[in-house]
């Protein structure tokens, strides 16, 4: 069984994520979307509301489903027999670091692979980072987040 | 009327931001160099200090003025009538930056324009943020910064 | 009088010069779409039917006009008295290059200013380059290029 | 059936091109690996040579077969039921390029998908274009390349 | 006497760190690894913990040395004579940063040249960040850092 | 006896090239500005001419010399006994092949070294292309070629 890791904060999850998980999901048997739990690192939006839209996403797929994580990616992805890790590449300046980073997993995670997906040219504007911007200056995110997320964000706000 | 915003924090304005609106300067028919204020960011200038000095280099022109806003860049271009924002290039790091930020304008700006003059050799190595650093070291910036600038910090360290 | 020269090979004219020629249109008096010619160099499309393409798209806009010339575009900027050029950015890679030629026609044409815009999303892949090789395996241009230009290759195939 | 095509020159076949092949037969059902044949191009081995080569590697594995076209790739993609396309990215110059690519290939071949690798440390300066640059200049190359090729270009010079 | 100065925080020292000095010690008569101190910048390992790993390592060879300084690099090499710096470069976006850094240098210390390296592939996707956040996942950091960093880390945790 | 070996196509001579050259005399015990004839390659310039002004350049300094080679670069280097290649770097583009280059040499060339110098920014846009461009263009290259090469070039159009 292919089971391919989809690490990240999702601070919150995008569009952006969404179309990467919907370009894996033909190549393997499961995807887990994990939130890395680093508790040294501020977020905008806490665990609860995190986990809260990522599972709205997931349960409209049949073989994706949420991970919840602290700690190295690597130790994670073996804990739930992933071989596979997956990740969107948005621009030059992306690569560079995730090259870093894959090959880096590659040693400490025994082998571990990513797999690359260039990010579609709709979708190569959007990151959470950029998302967050916009809801704090309380513009329209309704473009870059799943409607989850865009409608609990309008309430709120 | 054709109004161009030239939007940062000018923690403390430089040369490279100087020529910036020169260059603009002949393009438009004003130019507003508008101070963002981010209430969760921290500067090493205040903003009164800030002002000043901005307003020093502003008065130096016909039709440019100094502009204050909160929150978005795009909700204050539409405060003052600007459908341009302008923007320096130095290096292909800015450029995935900048290129990401100026199609999310676009997008949250209703068709907001961002133009964009690439440095001149001799300004693009200077920003902001190397000037507070050679600043906390007390090195001399006077290359970087103009004489309102290097005066009173001088004055001040 | 603010005139834009906008140069290249057009070899053919894409959808992504068209976007920069309606950017640029409201920030100049007129803009001249001018064919470079370097007899040293081989195009894939002859001159007179890059002009005629070029033509059918200027024809749709006040101000906007042909131009042809050959050797170094600044002296042909000098020429036509226009103190502006104009250029799309679609990646870093773009980036490194433009930034070097820009700097080198502010030396060799006596100040002359380059004026960036960067390419929308949806324009961002599309270059000559890759139509032309679309072209030569009888694929569809029909999304990169204009009209005028997908009916004449269409029926020429 | 999961059918990835890695499109190429091959010329030759290089250690980094056996290893992207490699981290793609887990993922895939089929791997062909497809020598695209441009009339207009001029190639360093003659096509008999590279078929040979890629044969003897495509040999190795199970599942792993060569191909060979001409024109788009996306076309032969479709002749042979493949929606997937594999390519190695080596550093953020190539980034830029496979990007434009692999958009280019999503729109004029309805949707097909590009799933990167990112080369590893030690293949990463490892190119079909340095390699015959060392083999005109007589070169070892014996690091390179497969042993097949290695052993023939010995033999011949 | 050339003497270089290799600046940085070596928090913690790495394989990439020592590759950099044995390829500078052939060119110069003295290399100074010199840790610089930040008073507003926190670091995971403490002052004397990183002493005393780069001393470990500066006492295997002959003419290489420690250094600690605060403020600017540039007063730094002037106190102690050295008109060089040694960097290492990773990838291009080391490559901006460092480039900007390198002309600023060159500007505030009066001619000071920096002289690059080209990290090896096999080291060149170490960096102290990432070895700290290994290292805070509790993974295993044998093949990035040296025995002496390695023991005592897996001592301690 | 340090030897550093600076090779090139010289095509023609540039002031980016004498800046290189001065940055390097001072490390080296010699240094070999190197032409290397490709003869599949074409030149601007032939041989003899490039030679000559290579050779003008070079007697004004101590202990720089004009060397000649075809074929690799190491198997020359190995010939004059030069453990060094020399080779300066203008922006991100020129990294990731230098950097490829520089790995490469490293391998076939049993360990040669190569030291890199980031052009200073008032050289950082020029190249032998860009000056051949501008003098076919019958532009003026006085800013960006030695006297030499200007005086010749300026008599011969």
């Amino acid at each position: 069984m292919k089971i391919a890791l989809f690490p990240g904060s999702f601070d919150p999850i995008t569009l952006g994520h969404i179309d990467l998980i919907e370009r894996a999901i033909p190549l393997f048997d499961k995807v887990i979307v994990a939130i890395g739990q680093n508790t040294q690192k501020q977020y905008h939006f806490d665990l609860e509301q995190r986990k809260s839209w990522v599972n709205a996403v997931c349960s409209k797929y049949d073989n994706v489903e949420l991970g919840l994580y602290q700690g190295l990616t690597v130790n994670y992805a073996k804990e739930v027999q992933s071989h596979y890790l997956i990740r969107g590449l948005r621009n030059a300046s992306d690569f560079d670091y995730e090259k870093t980073i894959s090959q880096l997993n590659n040693i400490i995670g025994e082998g571990i692979e990513t797999v690359f997906f260039i990010s579609k040219p709709k979708y190569s504007h959007i990151s959470s980072t950029i998302v967050r911007e916009i809801i704090k200056g309380k513009g329209n995110v309704s473009e870059f987040v799943p409607d989850e997320v865009y409608e609990q964000i309008s309430a709120n706000y």
